[in-house]
């Protein structure tokens, strides 16, 4: 049995993306700045599915920015924003933009922030997350100073899948800007959250939100970055015109239209009945492994998470090697994110919410997609029970 | 009859390229930095196709970056070097680091180049190239400073064709360096050159070398940027340590699988064939061009040219109208490069080699490829023929 428990690394393409895509492979291979008829379809495609992504955010076609993922979308947000505040019209206290941001966001976030800093071009708060990975709207108002241009915070962490209260923390940020002379910007990381929670950048009241389509069924390479109009939004990658001469280089029109695609197929079915079938066999496979398994614990938060996201800290094991083992019986999952399993660094996710080396190393994230079973989810937890108790016979970490 | 003449703004994607990537957007859809198995198949393909990327360019797997573009690509080798420059080893005299490019280079270099200049973060020198669009090793060398840190120019320009020679200014490059304390970089956009020039990056004598995918037959947003070993290159965009932690975000698999076996195509037939049989079939084209149509030149050198490029100055017509009248015929050109027909504004590589705005918009781009005919370049002249009477005779701009 072959078993992908691993969707918030990355997806399966979706049978009707691709069918969407493919003529972007054939005939339709022009591009769209070019104004023959090859060229006007490809412009037509790419700004039809600019349109189909601003319809999934409830935003304008205008406020769409293409990009080649998540991380690029991301570092678009933070140096776009810092960018332009550092000179421009932002010059209250001749003092560097402020930005904040939690501790456990995405590298995407944090490595952007840190380069900011360490280059003296931004100051930069980085807020903690209580024991259950959460971070509240009272820390992030607490955070605000007067140099204060942006605030980023992860939708739904790619971790512990918690899910942080965006729109809570939006709508204070919208009070705080009445009283303000320079306005703070509000960005969301979105990418694990695309498939099973609100993207209406309104009812969010986010200025700026990342998604990327190979974590919703379209190909790796494409992302997008929403900015709401007045965003004073200033380019990190130079050259030709495209995007609105927000972002250099001939369009991945395949990728956007399957970006496209992909957000379509979302919208068109409800997210509460995506959430809602896989919040199911979620709960009956958290509730499984805590009860069959002894000394094992949920990491993040129970009540304030993704619905397909379980990651588990088994005491007295080594993540990698719970890895190694489900995968020799054809499971996928994950220990930290995808993109960070090329370090033996502990998550940084985990050892912010926990400051537990242990726990960082002997924790496992699996996440659900639209096709897993309950039998997928019986036969990983057969195994997991066989796994972690061989394991902990040989464990040099402790007990069992 | 539809006649595509515009593969310098874009190419079809070539069958065995297709055949390849398409595995990576069905059941190989893992992210290569997953240890599971789906995460190894697509671990091995992006590593197998870096190696067919490198041994296009006669280079070293680990030199090798993909990127989402030549324009991506551009940036980094530019910024990249900068970044490293303005701080790092590179102290001599606590000057700007001092970059050296020509003006009629690409937008991606250009543009880069005066981000960099506004924020005075590099110094920048424009070389200025002769009435043939020529640059020179001499010029370059003339403009050599003790703060130079790189050099960057375009091997095949991407409007009128002209081969720079970036052997001889490498070779010059590398002599100079033997008797200076901080190397001097060479960096060359290549994008154009792929199909028909030498690709080795030792007998160019260069430290950088971009490419791009959807110039060769692989898909829109994929590129690479090959750099020395020794290249202290820095990151431009912020993450996850992917590609040797140089560039981060999941990597685009079904595009890396795609240029790598577009690299393995090109390289699998000696460029010597094809530049031959293009040369042959655009040789004929201008002729009888120049023959057969009053008051018209060829824009750039007729002897260093790429063997794809004819690009014509129609005396007294507007560039635009000829082009809307040859795709009613159903034949595509261009006028500029698609990357800047989003502007107005006349191609600055015409008005930096003939600074005539006159003949900047009355110039037309032809481009040839694999699979032109000369029943499609017969069909090309007899329409521009009537195109051009046509136009003058009910044109503003002077006599005919």
């Amino acid at each position: 049995m072959k078993v992908y428990l691993d969707y918030s690394a990355t997806s399966p393409v979706k049978n009707e993306v691709k069918k969407a895509l493919l003529p972007f492979l054939e005939n339709n291979f022009g591009n769209p700045s070019s104004i023959h008829s090859w060229g006007q379809v490809a412009r037509t495609a790419v700004e039809k599915a600019r349109t189909q992504v601003a319809e999934f955010l409830n935003s304008k076609p205008e406020e769409i920015i293409f990009t080649s993922g998540g991380t690029e979308a991301d570092n678009l947000a933070v140096r776009g924003i810092s960018n332009w505040s550092a000179k421009g019209k932002f010059q209250i206290s001749n003092s560097k933009p402020h930005i904040i941001t939690s501790a456990i966001e995405h590298y995407a976030i944090l490595r952007t922030c840190e380069y900011l800093e360490k280059n003296n071009l931004a100051e930069i708060t980085y807020l903690k997350p209580n024991k259950e990975g959460l971070i509240t709207k009272e820390q992030v108002k607490k955070a605000v100073k007067k140099n204060t241009v942006l605030a980023s915070v992860i939708y739904v962490n790619n971790e512990i899948g918690v899910i942080q209260p965006i729109r809570e923390i939006g709508k204070m940020i919208e009070k705080e800007n009445e009283k303000r002379e320079n306005k703070i910007y509000f960005h969301t990381d979105a990418v694990q959250a695309a498939e099973y929670l609100p993207m209406n950048v309104d009812f969010l009241h986010v200025d700026l939100l990342t998604i990327s389509g190979h974590k919703i069924g379209a190909p790796k390479g494409i992302g997008a970055l929403y900015f709401r109009k007045d965003v004073p939004l200033r380019k990190i990658i130079f050259g030709g015109e495209q995007e609105m001469n927000l972002r250099a280089g001939t369009e991945n029109v395949a990728g956007i239209v399957a970006l496209g695609k992909a957000t379509e197929v979302l919208r068109d079915k409800k997210y509460e009945i995506r959430a809602e079938k896989t919040l199911k066999l979620r709960d009956y496979f958290i509730d499984r492994v805590l009860k069959e398994i002894s000394e094992v614990e949920l990491n993040g938060s129970r009540q304030s998470r993704s619905p397909n996201n379980a990651n588990f800290y088994f005491k007295y094991v080594e993540g990698e090697s719970i890895l190694l083992s489900l995968d020799l019986v054809g499971i996928a999952a994950s220990s930290g994110s995808a993109c960070t399993s090329l370090s033996l660094k502990p998550s940084h996710v985990l050892m912010a919410t926990y400051n537990n080396a242990e726990r960082s190393h002997g924790s496992i994230r699996f996440t659900l997609g639209e096709k897993t079973t309950k039998e997928e989810i019986d036969y990983t937890i057969t195994n997991l029970k066989t796994i972690i108790k061989r394991l902990r016979e040989i464990s040099p970490l402790g007990v069992k």
